[in-house]
């Protein structure tokens, strides 16, 4: 027995320092997934292509990573999926969501640092699982308006995206019903685990699973009252103060206010301000131990203008970068020194 | 005189207790004053219609209240009002608060907590005046661009919503003249029961008068300098330390950033977040002391279009709810346990 | 030896009375620096025309001070000015700014408090200069989204309003090669006399050269950890902790946000807000050593409707009468008693 914990422990060091290679930081993988069956508006699934569009691919380029877009995945149009419960299109989700979760465990497993872009938040179900194959002992920070984390039982809409969470979750695996398509994966996060950042629009069955559960949550209120520098300090000695390990950030564009992110399809006012959105993304990207994010909800059919919709994914893409690592104090790995009229000459007739 | 000291200890708790009512928490009356003249322009009479139009009673039921909305105040319109000084209207604007005051008064003595729609600020006299005659120990918070303490004989404009504290105040009473219109009332708060917040456009007369009385109050600079959880804090501390007692809540729609509320007469560049109101409401909420509020100063003629007219009695609706227990947190009333499937199916056979 | 250090601190100190002159307190001098060669958009030499379209005159006369509009400097067109390396203008550039300096040197001289209105942020190089003359140990706030430091030979641009800093620095003398149209100048100005406030927009070569001299600044990242108010606490306390010393602002307008400040010619995402814009010219104006301050990058050309060329004019005049005085928090200069009717009544009838 106290072999085989031994020989347990070893593989897990073994797998954390895959997880938390270094190499990880120079080569992004950019996954995007066209998928909206998780919620009942259309035009979230074409989110990639408005990300993308926005510049993503060049602005990580210019941060010196060796970018590899994948493309989108193509997710199967089920003929028969009848509603389970109050909830649509469980089996089109679910298989979305395998293959999600295949794609991300390899991009990870090739050593990508990799980027999700959705489509709707019930993608977070195959994201954090797929990551969760090659890294067993990440941690989640959720950035949200919303918890996600209704069960088929508590949900006002039976919407899935308003229950990626619970299925990812241990704690909650007796409360789960067995909803049809989700047969290939289990829950395996502890509410330990997980950090929300940015609520402010909390059902009843959420708010009492989030306080049976004890989890660690940032309402706006919470904000307000801490600063989201506090914010972001509890939340990474929350999750890292006793072991680094390797961080999934699952970004709902719409924690950011309406004003900011209106193409989106669950908006709620007294969101996050520009900045403080950046500085979560920054303190993120500082731990050195971000391996895989979603970015998601960018629905482009919703903005009322273009201007709205290139707000919004202009607003994703710097997001994106500066959860990888775009700095406002800048950086200089340009120069070792000053440049001098004499060397620069010098350096001109070489 | 000891008996008699005694005896009026013994009616005012009694008041006390009438006022802290719990039941209060359940009831609310809506009073509409659709009133313009405190002021020169024309349109806040409409402030009632647009703030129920934007929801007010449904999202209060939502909240589990027992709604009564009573209506919009008639007011006479007198045939001889002219000119006291420079100040307009005296006799309308004093009749109209006349009114008013009884008509909180009965909402107030009936075991409502009372919501009042403007209408001018020119009305929080008749509604704090009705107030105490419930309540006289209340205290008031003042969330507002202007201080609206200005006498007849320091007041730039001479109009009545910028004087509205002055006819409160006992320290101001031997600075007041004697106003036709307002010989029904007394002036009956003490300086030291009053707060502002959000001030950040004071006359040089309510400078000296705010500074000469020591009264508390949060200019935006404060606000900038302490931040919104520190001067609640502060507020709180100063009005309920000694002993709890009613809140009375005068909100001028005008305290908001003229981006977030731009339907309004006086409009202040530099004004509350949405979520620094919002804070405010909340705050106050959670004192569990709320007795009544005003909510003044939307005008939609001014807005430039609907949308920002729109915003604007949104915003008084989301003040409102905030005040009356709307939370960013969510609320778990409807749950005793996270339900799980078995049980579930059996309550669904039940 | 000795006596002539004493000699110079004898003059040092005269130069110091005059450059904290309380009487200048009372008077503004306004200089128009209609410029646009520092950088490569047109339409910032129309900056100074819409700040004063703004009602900048009668703002800072009503708060008492005497106003001296200058106009516009009138800068001489080059038939001949040719790149040097990769700049362009740098005669016309030059010349601007030694014209500049001579007005400035004046108006100081002259005992106003000087208010120069770009043009581009390359004019800092006279107005500090010129300002230098006068009152030689001055210390400089710098409030942009840039840091302005680049030099010819870090510049990815080569535009000069990118390098301003550059020019005044005596720890880049060796650095900096010979530009023409700058030998009327030498740097004068030490890195630890400066500040920086609102960066977010930082060149390589610019982290380079803040990292290794050392300078103290503050990034939009830094005002989101710290807030303004500790923000500014640092600041003023790391310029005048040692000795009471004239201070020179260049605010760039594009340090706010550009949703306030849309019409200039580098906005950058996530500025300042209004209100701590305000207060960092509050804090300014509250050490009573203000001596010049530059309000440049107002480009009226680059708004893209009237309502954002006003909006932006509008907060460049907000800043100049913060810095000069204008209070969110009133002043109670008219009043020395709260007047009451009898009193009133007799003043009637003197």
């Amino acid at each position: 027995m106290a072999l085989r914990g031994s020989l347990l422990r070893f593989f897990r060091t073994q797998l954390n320092n895959a997880c938390l290679n270094q190499n990880r930081a120079h080569s992004v993988a950019i996954l995007g997934a066209p998928f909206s069956k998780g919620q009942k508006r259309r035009g979230v699934e074409h989110g990639p292509k408005a990300i993308r569009d926005a510049g993503l691919v060049d602005r990580l380029s210019n941060l010196d990573y060796s970018v590899h877009d994948f493309g989108d995945l193509s997710f199967p149009r089920l003929d028969k999926d009848e509603h389970f419960m109050q909830v649509p299109f469980p089996r089109t989700v679910g298989r979305a969501n395998q293959l999600l979760s295949t794609a991300v465990n390899s991009a990870v497993g090739a050593g990508h640092t990799c980027v999700m872009l959705g489509g709707d938040h019930s993608l977070a179900i195959g994201s954090v699982e797929g990551h969760s194959q090659q890294c067993p002992d990440l941690c989640l920070i959720w950035v949200d308006a919303h918890a996600d984390i209704n069960t088929p039982l508590t949900s006002p809409s039976g919407n899935l995206h308003g229950q990626s969470v619970a299925f990812l979750l241990k704690e909650l695996q007796d409360k789960m019903p067995k909803v049809p398509g989700f047969s290939w994966m289990k829950p395996f996060l502890s509410s330990s685990d997980l950090v929300y950042i940015g609520l402010r629009d909390v059902d009843p069955g959420e708010h009492y699973i989030l306080k049976d559960l004890g989890i660690q949550y940032f309402t706006m209120r919470d904000i307000d009252r801490m600063g989201i520098q506090r914010v972001m300090e509890v939340t990474l000695d929350h999750l890292l103060a006793r072991k680094q390990r390797p961080i999934h950030l699952s970004f709902d564009i719409d924690s950011f206010d309406p004003s900011l992110a209106p193409a989106t399809g669950t908006p709620v006012n007294g969101g996050l301000t520009y900045r403080e959105g950046i500085y979560i993304a920054e303190e993120i990207h500082n731990t050195g131990l971000l391996s895989v994010m979603d970015l998601v909800e960018v629905n482009p059919v919703l903005g009322a203008s273009s201007e709205a919709v290139e707000a919004t994914a202009g607003l994703a893409v710097d997001v994106i970068a500066s959860s990888l690592g775009q700095s406002r104090e800048g950086a200089n790995m340009a120069f070792q020194e000053t440049p001098s009229p004499k060397q620069d000459t010098e350096q001109l007739r070489l």
